[in-house]
């Protein structure tokens, strides 16, 4: 299991404030807490409130670049921010965090995951919205893998995120998301791998963390391969930890909750 | 999720010797305990130690019928044990657990269940020991749907057990069970039910409860049916009511962790 450190995004309080005020003392303890905790990747978001998000996303790979070697996950929606982030990474070959599926778009960002050595996460969503069920979803999985063939990128560096909805609002999506999970893997050989931003799964819910940590395990036993989370979560760690042994990822050991 | 609580067997000290002392007291007590904690049916056990099983199990039935409603999971390896159970109960239809999948046994025991109107457990094991893979324990699945339908067996009343086995002793057996769960509902239309015996998967570890709901979140996402698990648990109770709820089984409300 990857695990991306969801927590230096501009939604959270304490990091729009450190960006606003381009305080890097924040961002840099979260980066260092979250690569500590096991983080594989940083996710990287200016929020939506940035005033400046290009140079905002430059500022912040420096500064958590400063502090750690752990590579990052560059999350944005305008195509601009995300090239800023790959101009700026000097260690590690970061993840793209994300492009829809529609064709130019996601031509767009394989030239640029191509360009700049980067992975690329695709959502399952296009101009036409959300999809409704497994089937929509793999479709547009589909579309992906073929582009991604098509320009010469490799299907293995290519994350299929199914979004994940608030179950509270959208709740025949959750098992949809596992199935797609699932089928995922049938699509090419070498299949592309899996991404779910877990705390979605929650948003607005309460018992959060149960919620997150019960979908982990559950999406960990349809073959994810990586999540964007609270990696701070301990009883989430713990959980990954006991699915890895229970999926025979990770030997076995009396010690298997020690090990990241 | 069916929930069948496992506390009613004499492998646990306290039951061992209200069976030795004929104390209905300490089994009346787990039996009241653990169908307000939401069992569906009481797993009932003498024990290997028990003097005199057969009257142990007559005894058991009897007592635990007078102080609730709660239908029965009659549990032990010798026919005759069950089938003084069976006789004994008087409320609801029992499951008996269980039958390996060895022709002449498995015959006899269809048998049972139809003449005493209840399902059955069926162990993917034979005279040849336990199942290797998935592959193995789902050819033994489905010679226990052919010999239930040639009986005139319900399938949908057939339970199979894929065998947990502890993780820290075949850890190569837990995503082998996960994947027996998912391909049995292949087998028949309609299929059999599933079922596992849930703490095995962490006999002897440590962190037994982290792997129990772990693994259960795990299994009912591969579509488990049923489980003889620690109803006693707070933890894994939660994980089964977030479980249901990410999977579209119960309909999404705040108070989801009050519902049973």
């Amino acid at each position: 299991m990857i695990l991306i450190g969801e927590r230096i995004n501009g939604l959270f309080r304490d990091v729009a404030a450190a960006i606003q005020a381009r305080d890097p003392e924040p961002v840099q303890r979260l980066a260092v807490a979250q690569a500590e905790a096991g983080a594989a990747f940083l996710d990287v978001n200016t929020g939506p409130a940035a005033e400046n998000p290009v140079e905002a996303m430059s500022w912040l790979v420096r500064v958590i670049e400063e502090v750690t070697d752990t590579p990052l996950c560059l999350d944005a929606g305008q195509p601009e921010v995300i090239e800023a982030g790959l101009k700026a990474v000097t260690r590690g070959r970061p993840i793209i965090n994300s492009t829809t599926a529609d064709p130019e778009r996601l031509a767009h960002y394989l030239d640029l995951a191509r360009h700049y050595g980067a992975r690329l996460i695709v959502l399952t969503m296009n101009r036409q919205g959300v999809s409704r069920d497994a089937a929509e979803r793999l479709a547009l999985a589909m579309e992906a893998v073929v582009a991604a063939d098509a320009a010469g990128f490799p299907i293995e560096e290519l994350f299929i995120d199914p979004l994940v909805l608030p179950v509270n609002v959208g709740q025949e999506h959750a098992p949809a998301v596992l199935e797609t999970l699932r089928q995922v893997k049938t699509l090419a050989d070498p299949p592309p791998q899996t991404v779910v931003g877990l705390s979605n799964i929650s948003q607005g819910c309460p018992h959060r963390p149960l919620l997150n940590r019960t979908f982990l395990a559950m999406a960990m036993a349809n073959g994810l391969d990586a999540a964007i989370a609270n990696v701070l979560d301990e009883e989430l760690l713990a959980t990954v930890a006991a699915a890895r042994v229970l999926l025979n990822r990770e030997i076995y050991s009396d010690a298997f909750l020690r090990r990241t």
